[in-house]
């Protein structure tokens, strides 16, 4: 886990915010610590469906890189994963995992914040990075398109 | 159900498999029974492990009618949709699944040809469809790449 790619992440959720999309940032980094890319959610100006943050950042990476595994590197996404991009992480067979804001982020102002991490099938699956940050940025957008 | 839609979805299938794809054909159909978008695997062409049939198509379907939303779209495919799928049908809001092949394909040897159907969180979740044809196109792929 490394701070400086979260906040990669966390700047590039802002910026979603801004337009409109739902603001959710992604940064896919390989064994080097290198980034090789990143993205943020984009569903509403591309009309996908499927254009959250983690899977374009997966099929920028895996079309940079002529491959459909990205073994080895390490994903930082501003909001919990959902089912969807799971799947892919899984798929693509990526094993540290780390978040901010918690997928309940609505609920936030009902808890105090917390920086705690959680092993989930033998993968490194922590959350819970720049969290107020990465929720509240959510809980905003929520709020504007209400 | 309309077999015509799963006999086109094969016929994708076959074209995919000509083409060294996981042979995997997909139809997105409208409530009025339009065909708005078909496609096949093309994971390897695109370097893309998100290319999936059934993603393809639903990227399609939203990119032409400008939405992220399919309600009322039934979808047949000759597989089983994966995990990462489902969570996108499920998302974009299709109710109507219909299948070809079980996602275990590969074991149909040892059974004898079904064509039963289950019934899935209140979605109508059919499969079994062209089972023989769907299943052995993906069986001989595995087998052309081993």
């Amino acid at each position: 886990m490394n701070e400086h790619f979260m906040k990669i992440a966390l700047n590039l959720a802002k910026k979603s915010f801004k337009n409109n999309e739902i603001p959710v940032g992604c940064v896919l980094v390989d064994e080097s610590n290198k980034i090789i890319s990143s993205s943020s959610n984009s569903m509403i100006k591309n009309h996908d469906p499927t254009s959250h943050a983690e899977i374009v950042a997966i099929r920028k990476a895996c079309k940079k890189l002529k491959t459909t595994k990205l073994l080895n590197f390490s994903i930082y996404t501003t909001l919990e994963p959902c089912k969807m991009c799971e799947s892919v992480i899984i798929n693509v067979g990526i094993k540290k995992i780390y978040f901010g804001a918690y997928s309940d982020a609505i609920k936030i102002h009902e808890r105090k914040l917390r920086n705690y991490f959680y092993h989930y099938k033998n993968y490194e699956f922590l959350g819970g990075f720049y969290e107020k940050e990465c929720s509240e940025l959510i809980i905003n957008a929520l709020e504007k398109n209400r």
